[in-house]
C-alpha cells in the first residue's frame, strides 16, 4: 500500500496536526473541510464558486448518485469528475448512513443491504462488494467501506451486533477493492461504547486500510457523548493514516476535534443553513431574516473576504431572503463555506507556527464563549 | 437637453443601426438587450455572471422596489447600484405594467393608480410625480414615465382615452424629473390603432424626452399584430434617440425589431424560460427534462462560450433539472444570458459590417425556419 498521508507538523500542545493526503486528483492539505455534494452538486454554487471559497476537495453521496442519475450513467459519461466539472479530489460516502436515515424499511443481512429509493419506492439491494462497485464506477478518489448504522440511543448488544457485521463488511469491501489507484477508508462504529470502538479501530486496522473514519456520531447523542467517541475514536487510530470524522459539525466542532487528531470533516451544515438563512460570522451566528438587519449596511462578516461580504450588505441580503430569490440561497452559501474554509485555513497556520491552543482561545473569545472542558 | 444617443452606423439595408447611449453610469452600445432583475437581481445570477454574460444595462422593476424593500431604504443604502452590486447603468420601468398585470382591481384616475401590494394587499398609491420620485431615489440611470396599460383586445374609445391620460401623465412626469443626470423615457401607447401611436408618438415627442419606448405590445395580440404595432411605431419616432421596445421578446422577435429599428430591448425570457429547464441554442430550443437528454455529453450550445456551456453537458444539466437542483436554475440561466447577450453581439457585428440582412436570413437559416414577411 502507498502511503497516502504525511504528517507535515504536530502540535507541540495538543493532538492537532498538519498533514496532506495524495490521492490521484491531486494533494489536499489536513485538517480540511469537505463541502458536501449530495447529487452531485454542493447545493446553490458552482464548481468555480467552490474553488473561489477555497475548497480543496468535495464529497459526493454514493446513495443519491446511485438512485439518480445512476453510476453506469456517470461513468459512461467520463465519471463523476467530469460530470459535475470539478476537477479537485472527491471523496464519496458509502451509502450506508443514507440507507438508513432515508429508509425507515432498510433491511440489514449478513449480505447487505435491501432499502427502498426515497424518490420513487423502487426496491434496490447494496451489498459491500458493490458499494466499492458503484464508488468506482463514480471515479471516486477516496471510497468509503459500507458501513451498518447503530441508532441512538442503542444497548450494548444491537451495538455490538452491528460493529461486527461492519467488521465483516470492511473485510469485504477491503477484498472488492479493485482500482488501488482509488483509496479506501474504514469506518469505525462502536456506538456510544468505548470497548466497542476500541475492538472496531483493532479490526479496521488489522485489516488496513488507506485512512480511518470516525462513523457512528451526531446521530442524536448529546454533543459531550459526541466529543467523548471522537475523542476516544481518534486515540485508537493510527497516527500515519488520516483521520475523518464523518457528518460533523459546527465551527466549535471543528476546533474541538482538531484538537483531538482529527484531519478531515463533512457536514452538509454551512450549506444547507446558507439556505435557511443562518450564517456564521467570527462572532457568532446570526439569522439574516431578522428585522435588525433591515438597514444594516455592513457585510456579514467583516472579516471575511468572500464574495458576498465584499459586495453585499446583510440589509441586501435580508431582502433577498424575504423576497424568496434563489440569489439568497447562492450568496448565502458562498459565505458560509468561505467562513468554513477560512476557519480551517487559519487551524493549519495556527498548528504551523505551533499556536493552535492559543487559535483556541481566541476562537472562543470572540465569539463570548469559553472553550469545552 | 444633453444629446444622449449617438448613431455610430446605419444599415443600408433596413432602419437597423448601430449606435451608443451615455448614461451616468457609462456609456452602453445599441442594439442592446437588458436582462431583468425585478427584486433588485436578476433571478438566480449575481453581479458578476451578468457581467461575464456581457451585460451591459439590467432593468429593474419599480412597482417590486417600491413594495419591497421600498425605495426610501434603497436611497438611505446608497441607492440601486450599490445595493445589489451592479456598477452599470440600470433602466427602471414606471411601475405601470405590474400595476395592471398583478392588480385586477387597480384604479386609475387623472391624478395617478390606486392599487394593493400583491404581497399583503395593502393600498398604495402611485401618481405620475411619485413615480419619477421613487425612480430617482432608486438612482435610476433610465427612468420611464408612469403610463396606462391597455388591455387586449379593447376597443378604439377605450384605447384612446387611456392614451391620451399617459400623454397627460408624461407631460407631468417630464415636468417632476428633478435629477437630470438620470434619463427619463417616454412611452408610446395607442394600443393597436396605428392612428392612435401616431397622435401619442407625437405628443411625447412635443413634450421631449431623451426617449423613446414602445409600450403596450406583447399583452396578449398575435405576434404579426405585435410586429406591425412594433414597426408603426418605430417608424414615427425620432432617429436621434433611442428606441425601447418595451418587454420583448423572442430571438426572432429581437432580429425583426432592430430590422424595424429598435435599439433596446428587456425581456423577462431568457431568465423565466431558464428556470423552466428551456434552453436557447443558434438551431433552437430546447427543453433540458427530456429524456432524450438522458446520456446526451453535448453542451447545451456547441456554439456557446458561456460557463455552462464550456462546462458541462446536456445530462448533467437534465440531471440538475430533475433533482431540482438550484444550480440547474443557476446554469440555465447563466446560458440563457449569454444566448440573448451573444445574439445582439451578433447583431451589432452585422450592422456594423453592413451586413444585418444576410444575418437575419442566416438565423432563420439555422433554426429551419423563414424569415417573416
Amino acid at each position: 500500500m502507498t502511503k497516502v498521508f504525511r504528517e507535515i507538523k504536530a502540535s507541540s500542545e495538543c493532538r492537532a496536526r498538519l498533514g496532506e493526503v495524495k490521492t490521484a486528483h491531486g494533494t489536499f492539505p489536513t485538517p480540511i473541510f469537505m463541502p458536501v455534494g449530495t447529487q452531485a452538486t454542493v447545493k446553490a454554487v458552482s464548481p468555480r464558486d467552490l474553488d473561489q471559497a477555497g475548497a480543496k476537495i468535495i464529497l459526493g453521496n454514493t446513495y443519491h448518485l446511485f438512485l439518480r442519475p445512476g453510476h453506469d450513467l456517470i461513468r459512461e459519461l467520463g465519471g463523476l469528475h467530469r460530470f459535475m466539472a470539478w476537477d479537485g479530489p472527491i471523496l464519496t460516502d458509502s451509502g450506508g448512513f443514507q440507507i438508513f436515515s432515508l429508509n425507515e424499511l432498510a433491511t440489514i443481512s449478513e449480505e447487505g443491504a435491501a432499502f427502498k429509493s426515497h424518490i420513487d419506492g423502487s426496491k434496490f439491494f447494496l451489498s459491500p462488494e458493490s458499494a466499492i462497485g458503484v464508488q468506482e464506477a463514480l471515479g471516486s478518489d477516496i471510497m468509503m467501506a459500507l458501513d451498518t448504522c447503530i441508532p441512538y440511543p442503542a444497548d450494548y448488544d444491537t451495538a455490538a451486533k452491528a460493529t461486527a457485521l461492519t467488521g465483516r463488511w470492511a473485510a469485504r469491501c477491503r477484498k472488492a477493492h479493485a482500482n488501488r489507484d482509488l483509496l479506501l477508508f474504514g469506518i469505525v462504529q462502536g456506538g456510544m461504547f468505548p470497548d466497542l470502538r476500541k475492538m472496531a479501530a483493532e479490526e479496521l486496522v488489522d485489516i488496513g486500510f488507506d485512512g480511518y473514519a470516525i462513523g457512528g456520531v451526531s446521530v442524536g447523542e448529546p454533543v459531550e457523548e459526541m466529543r467523548e467517541m471522537t475523542r476516544v475514536s481518534a486515540g485508537l487510530l493510527p497516527r500515519d493514516h488520516p483521520v475523518y470524522l464523518m457528518g460533523v459539525g459546527t465551527p466549535e466542532d471543528l476546533v474541538e476535534s482538531v484538537f483531538m487528531g482529527v484531519d478531515m470533516f463533512d457536514c452538509v451544515m454551512p450549506t444547507r443553513n446558507a439556505r435557511n438563512g443562518m450564517l456564521f460570522t467570527d462572532s457568532g451566528r446570526i439569522v439574516i431574516k431578522n428585522s435588525r438587519f433591515r438597514d444594516d449596511p455592513r457585510p456579514v462578516d467583516e472579516n471575511c473576504d468572500c464574495y458576498c461580504c465584499r459586495n453585499f450588505s446583510r440589509a441586501y441580503l435580508r431582502h433577498l431572503y424575504v423576497s424568496r430569490e434563489i440569489l439568497a440561497s447562492h450568496l448565502n452559501t458562498v459565505h458560509n463555506l468561505r467562513y468554513y474554509l477560512r476557519l480551517m485555513e487559519d487551524i493549519r497556520a495556527a498548528i504551523s507556527e505551533d499556536r493552535f491552543a492559543g487559535f483556541r482561545k481566541e476562537f472562543y473569545r470572540r465569539r463570548e464563549q469559553r472553550p469545552p472542558g
